[in-house]
């Protein structure tokens, strides 16, 4: 398997992740100290999405001790944005409502520019803009949500960037990311760009924030370059949380906007979603009648996936769904059919926010 | 001898230089060419302190064919001014009177601070305005000139900047600044902000502007890289005119910021740069009797240099000049007396205008 911000490909092992990365899991104490102050555990907790953490405890603690905690996360943007991109964004809004947190959400245009040959800066800021939509349709908190470009922000970012980039060697670089020499010299500065919203807040507040990040994996290498210099900038080191991947609708890997035929895009008008979901990969048997007498595989299924990853949220219903299938009382077809219902009215509902979020977009920019 | 954009050292023999870098000698047509449009051949160009070029036939072409044309340099902010910082800045008021173009004027309080270990930000964008009244004092037009500090105005920057870096590896920034594993991510992607001057101008007025930029050698590496890859993004290759570096007051080597000692700066009182004068190395002999017989030996004299380089602006009385020190007519003690004098003088007015640049700065700065 191979897990870097960039490249993600093979059976991804996510108990051999926090081994590799040198994370720790999300055990049932810290779900607990979560879920008592969100009011209720959300699904992604309940179910190990999020399944993995670096000094989620002191968060907590810096939290309960009435510190000032905030949260980043954010997006780098070269295409449209399909499910897997919202699935962290619902469980940031779940903490931000749950931890009265600020939240700085970085759009990496910059990046994104750097590594893709073909795209513009023009494609990348554009993007930030569209997918800042998604975004804030997802419900966050326009008074505690600063969105950056960090094309038409750097002017926010530029000083604590040059402070990061001054402690980091190339060197470093290349251990950290795998990048080579024949990288260009904005993808090897990049990383310092990344670190600044774990001290944004800190900086614009004249105090120590404690910032957590809830974003997929792959991230992971900022974080850890960035802990390791963080104190010596006198900020603290910010805790993580890490997110699985959402499974795309073909057979193995994360949905991906690389294979729009399994993806579900926020803009895909909602047939054609529902068709893409008709001609999902399933754990399916060849012939209704094998599956009626064997059973399907709901480890192996999209379609399951999609209901334990995003729309059953009634944990008994979808032990049901898990124990119908394996029993053969539930077909393929059927099942499909109903999440397609789910995902086409899901479409329709997000897509209302997402145009209603243009009026909004100025408040959630960051000033 | 070693000349890189951070360090200078050894005997610089500048055709040396110029087969190194492949650039080409200033010859006397192109010489004739610069007075004629100027009214009048700056001393820096009768006595060869700009020595050498790439594309100037070019750029005057452009200029005599009404094509626009601009001008660049630029100054790392990392303490106070001294002669040898402006000797390149007195050339470019007479190019920007000559063509009337437009200067823009970096100052890289980004490389500074990241490059000196002891430096902090507000000490190199501190110094990026004290400085920036020196380069007013100097007399350039405030209507045409502009001022960048990298770290404000990086939002002028960036986008050019990413542009530039996304066609530069690090393979080639190894090979053309000799940097190393070790350096610092900051220091690996500031060339792309040293290029982008090249091209603001071009950027802001929406069409192609053919820039000059005058500066010391050491700089030129930068040049060779953004020539590189300036068509490549749509804009003219920048050309250049190369200054030797003003000798310091001691024996050897360049005016350096790092011996205070043998420097002479703008902000010295005038009496210290009077005694600093006194006690320079010159090309005398070891008694005025034996000065008187054998004569001086102008040609390691660090007073006479200041003669050639800034101070005899009549080529007729330099050149009496050499021929008393060379048959014993004058020894040191007058020639350094007189040349304390100029510079009481020269200082006292300077500080005069740099002092009224105060209420000029704003002007100046980058809009």
């Amino acid at each position: 398997m191979i897990v870097t911000p960039w490249k993600v490909s093979g059976d991804v092992d996510y108990n051999r992740l926090i081994e590799r990365f040198g994370t720790r899991p999300l055990i049932r104490g810290l779900l607990d100290r979560l879920g008592r102050h969100a009011g209720h555990l959300h699904l992604q907790l309940r179910r190990g999405i999020f399944f993995s953490h670096r000094d989620l405890d002191w968060w907590l603690d810096m939290y309960e001790a009435g510190q000032p905690v905030g949260l980043y996360t954010g997006r780098g943007p070269s295409g449209p944005v399909h499910l897997g991109h919202l699935l962290p964004w619902f469980f940031t809004k779940y903490l931000q409502d749950a931890f009265g947190a600020e939240l700085y959400f970085q759009m990496t245009d910059d990046e994104k520019f750097l590594i893709h040959p073909d795209l513009s800066l023009d494609d990348t800021v554009g993007y930030t803009y569209e997918n800042a939509l998604d975004l804030i349709a997802c419900g966050l908190d326009p008074e505690k949500t600063h969105i950056i470009s960090d094309v038409n922000n750097i002017g926010h970012l530029y000083k604590l960037a040059l402070r990061v980039a001054k402690r980091v060697t190339y060197s470093t670089i290349k251990a950290v990311f795998g990048l080579t020499d024949s990288d260009n010299i904005g993808i090897i500065w990049f990383p310092a760009i990344q670190a600044v919203p774990c001290f944004i807040q800190s900086a614009r507040e004249g105090r120590n924030v404690a910032v957590l990040i809830p974003a997929a994996i792959d991230q992971d290498p900022y974080w850890r370059m960035t802990r390791d210099i963080a104190e010596k900038l006198g900020y603290y080191k910010p805790a993580q949380m890490h997110a699985k991947f959402l499974p795309g609708l073909g057979r193995g890997g994360k949905m991906s906007a690389s294979m729009p035929e399994t993806a579900i895009f926020t803009i895909d008008p909602p047939e054609a979603a529902a068709k893409k979901v008709m001609s999902a990969f399933t754990g399916g048997r060849p012939t209704v009648r094998e599956q009626q007498e064997l059973g399907g595989d709901p480890s192996i299924c999209t379609i399951y996936a999609y209901y334990y990853y995003l729309f059953e949220e009634d944990d008994a219903k979808l032990a049901k769904l898990e124990r119908d299938c394996r029993s053969g009382a539930i077909i393929c077809g059927e099942c499909k059919a109903r999440l397609a219902e789910i995902i086409k009215r899901f479409l329709a509902d997000f897509q209302r926010k997402r145009e209603k979020a243009r009026d909004l977009l100025d408040q959630f920019l960051l000033k």
